[in-house]
C-alpha cells in the first residue's frame, strides 16, 4: 500500500515520513508540501538523503495516488482533504485538531476560532487514542472510509496517566486534577520564532499559556469519556524545557480514600488496565518515568506515586511528543484501521540518549 | 573585613568566593577545603585564575583570620565551626541544613539522620530568609555573634511565592498547596554521579524524590511561620531539567474565595507585600517568570496567574539556585548582619543567556 | 542465530543490544556484565523495559550459548574471550582497541600500555572498517572463526573523509593533514567523572589530549593502508561539545595541485569512490555535513570544500559515534561475516532531533 | 557621564546596556531601537526589569544627550551617526564592521557589499583591539572625537592567539595558519531563523561558511599588522555548537623551527607578550582553554600546545563572544578613550556554569 502525507515538511509530517519509510506494510510514499512544492523531500530534510527520494507534489496528487492519507497541517485547513478521501473511500488520519472534537463544533470553535466547513464529516470521525477508542477505530474502518482525529501531544500523556484512576473510581468526587507538563522545544513546530530561538530557550525553563492552552478542552473531554461519574475539573500548566523531544506530565489526583496500604493495589490496577496495550509501560513501584526512557519510541511510560499523606495519587507519564504524541500514534491508528500488527513500523527501542 | 569560606571548593562555596571577591566591603578571603587542602583555589577553579589567588587552608585558620565565616559543607559537620565562631564573637553563616531548623532537632534528625552536637547553638540561630526574618537577623547580629541557617534552594523559591497568599489569608482553609519545581543540574553539587552524568540527564526531564525531598519539612515550617491560621499541607515534587542553573516553581494555591474580578487586587497585594524588598520582583500581570530572567543574579521573580475557574492561585517563581538559592542569599544575610547596603556585592543584572 | 554481548552494560554494549534486538537475523541475545552480573539488563537500562528481557550472566555463558560474540569491554581484557571464540569456531567482534593493531604489538603497547597475551590471535584479526577491509573481512569469515577489531570512533570519521584523497593521490607530498574533531559526551562512556559531569561540560567547548589521543596511531595506520606513497603526517585535535552523540571532523588536506576548476572533479572522485557503500553519503557540493543529519543512524556523511585559494581540500565528516562509530559498525561487520544483507538491522533513518 | 547605545535591543546592544549599567563612571543610559522605539527597554529584556528603566528613543536623541555613543547596528547603517558624533565632538564606538577596515574601502565593499558614504570618517577611525592598538586608541581620543571600529568576535579570539607567534617570528615563512573556531549560538544574533531554531541546532555541531566568512579578511588584516614579514595565509573554518555563548578557536601555526626543548621558551614568550594585559590570561603549560572558563567575562584565555613532532604550534583561545567578542571589548575601548581604569565595569569573574 502507498501512504500519502499532506504537509510532509513540518516536524510532525517529517517524522511520519521517517516512520512510514520503515513500515513493513507500506511500499511507497507520496508527499505534499505547500511551502516546498516542486522540491524534493530530501532537500528539505537532508538527514533523510538517499532514503526518501520523493518529490513534493500537490495535496490532490497525494489523495489520488495513496491508499491512506495522513495530514500534518495547521489547524483548520484539512477538511477538504478529508472530504476527498471519504469520497475516494480511503482512510484519512489528521494530526491537526480539526477532527478531535467530533460534532462538538462549539468547543472547537471556541478554542481554535474556526467553524466546521463540512459538519457531517465530523460525525463519523473518531478520536484516535487507541487506548480509549480502539474498538471504535476498528469498527469505523470496517465501514470503509475512516476519519481519525489524531490526539494532541499533551492530551495523550495526560489521558493515559489519569484514565485508570477515573475508570476505577479512585479520584475523589469533585476533585480538581492538576496536570503539570514539561515539553521539549520540537512541540513548537518547525517555524522559527523568538520563543524557540536557541539563546532564548536554551538553559531555561518557563511555563506558558497557564491553564489556557488549547489542549485543555481536549484533556477534559477525554477525562469525561473515561468516567461514568461527573468529569473532574482540571488545571493544566504546560512548560517549555531545553530538550529536543519529550513531554513529561506530573499529575495530582486527589484520592477518594487514602492509599495507605493500598499502593500495591492501585499499582496493580494500573498494570492490569494496560496489560494488553502494546505501547503503555506501567513502571514498577519505585521507578520514576523520564523522557529519556521513551526517546524516539512510541511508548508512554507511567509511574505512580503518592504524596506523604497518601491522600493524593501522583502519576508521572513520559512520551516522545513526536512519536506517541504525534506521528507514531498516527501510524498506530493506521495499523488498527488497516488490520496490520499494531506494532508494525513502531518497534523502535527507546534511546537513553 | 576579611571573609572566610569553609568548604570553598564545592559549587556553593565557589559561588560564594566569586561573589565575595567582588564585594565592596570585603577586602580579603580566607578559604578552606578538605579535599584540596594545600592546593590553590584557582587550580581547582581555573575560571577564576588571576582573580582568586588564595591557598586552601584548614578550617581553623579560616576562623582564626576572618571577621565573618561562611560554611558550605555537607550537612551535619558544621557545628564545631559554628561554636568556634560564636566563641570568637564573629558571625557564622551556614549554607547546609544544620541550622535551618532552630531548636526543632526532631525534624532535623528525622530528615537528615543526625543529632545536634551542641543544642544550645541552635537556640540562637536564625533562619536566614531575609524576606521572612530580616528583623530577627538584624537583632541577632546586634547581640554580637550570630549563627545563620541559610535557606535551601527549593524552600527559597517556594516560600517567596506563597508567603503573600498566606500572610493575607488568601488560601482556602485546609488547602493543600502543590509545589511543582524544576531545578538545573548544578543543584546536585560538584560530585560526579550517574544522575548528573551528561548523557544521562541532557535532553531529558524527570521528577525525583516525589514528595519526599528533604526540603519539604523546611518549606512546611516556613509556611507555618507566615500564617496565624493552621499551616497548609503541601505536596512537593522536584524535577531535574537539562540546564546549568535555576529553579522554577509552579505552585497551586486553592483560594478561599474565587478571584473573579480580583486578580488585580491579588496582584497588588503581592506587589505591596514585596515593595521594599531589594531582590524580589513581582512581574506585571500577564508576564510569566522564567529561569533565564534571573540567571546569575540574586533576584526571585514572581508571576501570578489563575486557573480558568479562578478558584486557584497559580504562582510561578524563578531563582538562580546558586545565587538567591545559596551563595547570593548568604551574602545578603552578611550584608544585613554587618549593616552593609543589602545590595552590596549583589548588583548582578540577570543574563538572558 | 543467537548473538552474545560481553560487557553489555556500557554505552557501546547497550547500543549493540538495542540494534541487535531489532536485527532480522538475530533471534536471541545473551548478555554479560561484570558490574551487574545477576541483575536483568532492563533494570540497568529501563529505557529498554519490556524489550530486552535478559539476565546478565557470565562471559563464559555468553560464549557457550551464542553463535557470534561481541565484546564491548575496557581495553586489554578481551583476549581470553577471543581465544575461546576461536576455539569454539565462532566470530568475535571486539569493540575495544585490543585487535585494531594486528601484529603491531609495539604500537598497541606504546599507546595502551598492555602486551599481547596471545600474539597469534592478532595475526588473524582484521581491522573492521568495511570501506577499507570488506574483502579481508569476508575472506576471514570464510575460513571459519574470525576476530574483528572494530574501529575507534574518531578513526572511523577521519579515515572515511581522507581515504579518497589518499587513494587518488590528491594530497601534496609530505603533507600534514590536520584533523580537528568534535565529539559528543557519550564518547566518554558511562562512568561518571568530573569531565562529563553536566555542569562542567554543558554549554562549553574545549579540546583535550591535543595530538596525543590514542586514536592518533590508529588514524595514521589507516591512512598508511590507503596510500601507496608515504603516509601523510597528521595532527589530531579532539574536542568535547555539549551534545549527547555525534562526531564532526573537519580535515585539512593540502592538495598536490590547486583545485581551481577541479572542484567538481574531486567531488565526482569522492562520489565514485563510495558509490557502492551502503553507509557513506557524499553530500552534493555546497552542502555541509552536520551531526544532526546522521543522528541515530549508521551513516557517515561527507562534504567536501576548499579554502579560498583552493590549495587545500577541506573535508567534513559526521557520524553518530555510538552507531557508525561503535555498535552499528560492529553489526555491519557481523553482516559481512555472516553473509547477511549488509544493511540488515541498520536501516535507521537519521533523526534531525 | 551618560552613555548612549544606538541599537540597544539586539544581543550585543543589550549586553552593552547590561555592562554599562554597572559601570562606575557611567551615570545614565540613553537607548535607541528602531524595532522597539517608544517601548521601554525592560519590556524587551524583562530580565533587566527594575534595573534599566529607560525608554527607547530615536538615535538622534541618543547622540544629543550622551557623552559617548555606542552603536550596535547591522553593517552599513552607522556612518551618519558616526558623523554626527564627530561633529558633536564625542567618541563613537561602532560594534558593526563599518569602521573595522579603515580606509580600505575595497575590502569592506568586497565582503559587506557596501560603499563608504563618508570616506573621510574612516581615515581617522581606529580598529579597537586594545592589545594591538592601545596607543593609537589613546592618541585618537586625545585629539577629541574618536571613531572606534570594535573588532568582530572571531577575529578577537584568533588574533590574540596568533599575535605573539607573529610578532616574535615563530611562524614558518609562507606558512598557512589554520583557524578552526566553534561559536555559541548567540553569535547569530537575536533574529529568529531556521539555523538558530532550537531543534535544528541543539545537540549538533556543524561548520558553516567554510573559509568564506566575513571575518576572514579582518583576521588576515590583523595578522598582517602584527608582522614585519609577509602576512601568513590563513584558512578559517567557523563552526556552530549548541551553547549560548563562547568562541573556542584552535589554531595551527607551522613553526619556523621545531619547538623541541623550546616549549617553555615559547610559553614564556606568550606570557611575556601579554604580561601587562588586563584581559588576556596565558594559561600554564599543560592547561587547556575552554569556553566555560571565560563565561560572562571579558577574558581571553590562551593555552599553547604542540603537535607530537613539535613542528606546529597549536594555540587554543577562548572568549565570551558577547563580552570580549563584542560588548565588553567596546567598554574596554571606552575606558581607554576616556582615561578610565581599563578594568572599570569589566571586573566580572568568569562563571564556570
Amino acid at each position: 500500500m502507498k501512504a500519502g502525507v499532506i504537509g510532509a515538511t513540518g516536524y510532525a509530517g517529517a517524522e511520519l515520513v521517517r516512520i512510514l519509510a520503515g513500515h513493513p506494510e507500506i511500499d511507497g510514499l507520496i508527499l505534499s508540501s505547500v511551502s516546498f512544492e516542486g522540491e524534493h523531500f530530501e532537500d528539505v530534510y537532508p538527514n533523510m538523503l538517499e532514503r526518501i527520494c520523493a518529490p513534493l507534489v500537490k495535496a490532490e496528487e497525494v489523495i489520488s495516488a495513496a491508499g491512506i492519507v495522513f495530514a500534518a497541517l495547521p489547524h483548520g485547513v484539512g477538511e477538504p482533504y478529508a472530504k476527498a478521501c471519504v469520497e475516494k473511500g480511503i482512510p484519512f488520519i489528521d494530526l491537526s485538531a480539526d477532527f478531535r472534537f467530533g460534532d462538538d463544533e462549539i468547543t472547537f470553535n471556541a478554542w481554535y476560532g474556526k467553524s466546521y466547513q463540512y459538519p457531517e464529516l465530523h460525525k463519523n470521525a473518531v478520536y484516535g487514542l487507541p487506548e480509549l477508542n480502539r474498538n471504535r477505530i476498528r469498527e469505523l474502518a470496517a465501514g470503509g472510509a475512516a476519519i481519525i482525529g489524531n490526539p494532541g501531544c499533551y492530551p495523550t500523556g495526560a489521558s493515559l496517566g489519569v484514565f485508570p484512576a477515573l475508570a476505577k473510581g479512585l479520584a475523589a468526587a469533585s476533585a480538581t486534577i492538576i496536570i503539570d507538563s514539561v515539553s521539549g522545544i520540537s512541540g513548537g513546530g518547525r517555524e522559527p520564532s523568538r520563543s524557540f530561538h536557541y539563546p532564548e530557550c536554551a538553559d531555561s525553563v518557563t511555563p506558558y499559556k497557564i491553564d489556557s492552552h488549547r489542549h485543555r478542552p481536549e484533556i477534559m473531554r477525554n477525562f469525561a469519556a473515561m468516567t461514568a461519574a461527573a468529569a473532574p475539573e482540571i488545571i493544566f500548566t504546560p512548560h517549555l524545557a531545553p530538550m529536543n523531544r519529550g513531554i513529561l506530565s506530573t499529575m495530582y489526583i486527589p484520592l477518594a480514600a487514602p492509599a495507605r496500604d493500598h499502593a500495591a493495589t492501585i499499582h496493580a490496577l494500573y498494570t492490569d488496565f494496560y496489560h494488553a496495550e502494546p505501547f503503555v509501560r506501567v513502571l514498577p513501584l519505585g521507578a520514576i518515568a523520564a523522557t529519556n526512557r521513551v526517546r524516539q519510541s512510541n511508548y508512554c511510560d507511567i509511574s505512580i506515586h503518592f504524596d506523604h499523606r497518601e491522600s493524593t495519587l501522583i502519576v508521572v507519564t513520559a512520551i516522545d511528543n513526536m512519536v506517541k504524541g504525534a506521528a507514531g500514534q498516527a501510524v498506530q491508528n493506521m495499523n488498527i484501521i488497516c488490520g496490520f500488527n499494531e506494532r508494525a513500523g513502531l518497534e523502535m527501542i527507546p534511546a537513553l540518549f
